[in-house]
């Protein structure tokens, strides 16, 4: 679609970061195999981290988006689809380092959304109060599944009129063809598909 | 995944149709074409009328979801992505024929959400309030896109913490290929996947 | 408080009308004896036309928000509270005269508010999103009752960040003793409250 | 009303504890001189204990409800009415004591609701997730202030068709005319009103 949105005014622009916690980033840890392929052919810390520090120091707004549970996931409702693996693996417990945000990103963290639970990063928490508050207008969506989290929270940024740009090479699915399907067929329904280094050049 | 949620009863279960309206169903209409293939290959309007026929005999209620815009689009809001094609083409327009629901369904709808201007069927209507002041813990989705709106309905639909079931020979996206990757990799994490005859043999 | 928001500008203002519908605002109606006393006493539809012509004049836009049930009510919820009375008294059915706005302000309304079935005109509706769409920052809101279904509205948009001015000379309650709490104890809390003339000369 | 809702199942209902922080319930703290009168004359911080004592051990949940904000208050939006006074006296700041639920109470707090920044509980926050997640029908509210965030809660809590009981003796507002306004004028139309006493005795 080429330039779809034109140029991005720093102060009216915030980075939202989607589940960059160890339990996904990290070796080791129970989430980090199923997304390893396309988080190191993107390189997504390494592009996550340039993208944060450069567009912070421009002025836009960094938000961090965890999804945590209570320790006996007494919050998590039914125990069905993606979120019994959830509690099958133990993931995601307040409390727990798994949980944390990773460190190469917590520096540059303005902010956190308090409440996620489910899919969507908006759905019973106050990310939209954080955004609407401040006068953001443009949403950049960065983090995990792509086809899961970052693609509900963008599918809402739509319809709450934000313009919704997804930084794909800040993204990653559990295959690459979950990841191609949402860059290619997915998302260029509902927002600009831009790499990081292309939505770095476009804020003013 | 088998039978995961065993048997639906029936005063506990709806069945949300989303936009079976003349501008999508019907030839002539400017979005028949692109649905075209998948609609007349699972001969989704025939299913849907014994779906909602049965179901509502057994004591379904019958949800229907249109999406329509005031004639000038002033309620349509940023004008990029899919809703940009909405505004192109003029379809779903309040007043018009072809926002209406088609006649073959009509006479078994118990009653109409409101307010659905974007992808969510959840998002800025009652929806909500419709189906959880009559108790509902079952929610059947069926209509247009599969990867669209109905996707968008069922992602809310789970983090609303309803049992989430796709009717999957009710609903229709633009390609096999989108109707595919929307059956078998994204459903499954969030829904049980039916066919018609499947969902109605498990309502009790 | 003084001026506490000094100017409005026009494209960035609303004015919501709550319920403006025959079952409160004319006299042979369930719902008009309770009012009768403020409604008079206030002049409110006089000075609620007054107020939509001129504002409409200068661009501010003009919504309508309605509460209408299905005849059976089968979208009511739990039947207690004020929405008990709703019911044993029959208003506010779809279909009726009595559920319509008053004539006087049909020509004035650019658009409705759709889903409204609780007190507050923002839940299960698109308020919200009618207001984001367009860029709107200030809600004047009037209409009944005062304490009611006004102040639920109120409370929210305070809630979402708009800029909240109550519009007193066209509101009424079932007292006057709610009437003055309303606009003395309460509303200064969350809004800037006004009459209609005073609202007018500050809309630029 | 009598005994609108006759007996409350303990394990379909909850009691929220609205900002039973230190900020407003503890004598040094820069809220606790306005909501005194009303507090010690009810025995609010009292009651409350033996309020949740009692219903834990019986099976209800028991849900915190605090508003924290960040540090320099960046998530706190528009800079007027209710909110400037928050702003004005440095309360309810993440990670200060003032902002911290009591001690009497902590033990007995089951979960926390996160995303509070407003006057609504639910409004940007998990609370209806945590209470439909787990089969709530009944919300029994208690905190500061009555007329305020107790009330604004209890307002929407109607509106999503929760049956609400206001527990009057573990409420308090900035004065006895306030109090007495909203537990006798506004409360009934949404909810039954209690003493603890009266509350505890009706769950079963």
């Amino acid at each position: 679609m080429g330039s779809l949105f034109m140029v991005f005014k720093a102060d009216e622009t915030a980075i939202v970061l989607i589940e960059f916690q160890n339990d996904f980033c990290k070796p080791g840890y129970p989430l980090y195999p199923g997304i390893e392929a396309v988080l190191n052919g993107y390189k997504v810390i390494e592009n996550t981290v340039e993208l944060v520090k450069v567009a912070r120091s421009k002025g836009v707004l960094i938000v961090g988006c965890p999804i945590v549970f209570e320790s006996d996931y007494k919050d998590l409702g039914l125990d069905f689809g993606i979120k019994a693996n959830v509690k099958k693996l133990g993931v995601f417990r307040k409390g727990t380092k798994g949980s944390e945000f990773i460190d190469e990103l917590k520096p540059y963290v303005d902010i956190y959304v308090e409440g996620k639970r489910g899919l969507d990063g908006f759905h019973g928490t106050n990310l939209d109060m954080i955004l609407r508050y401040r006068g953001i207008k443009n949403v950049a969506i960065a983090g995990f599944l792509t086809n899961v989290c970052v693609e509900s929270t963008a599918r809402t940024a739509y319809d709450l009129n934000y313009k919704v740009i997804i930084v794909k090479d800040c993204t990653a699915a559990m295959s690459w063809e979950e990841q191609r399907y949402a860059e290619e067929k997915l998302f260029p329904l509902i927002a600009e598909v831009l790499t990081h280094k292309e939505f770095l050049e476009r804020i003013k």
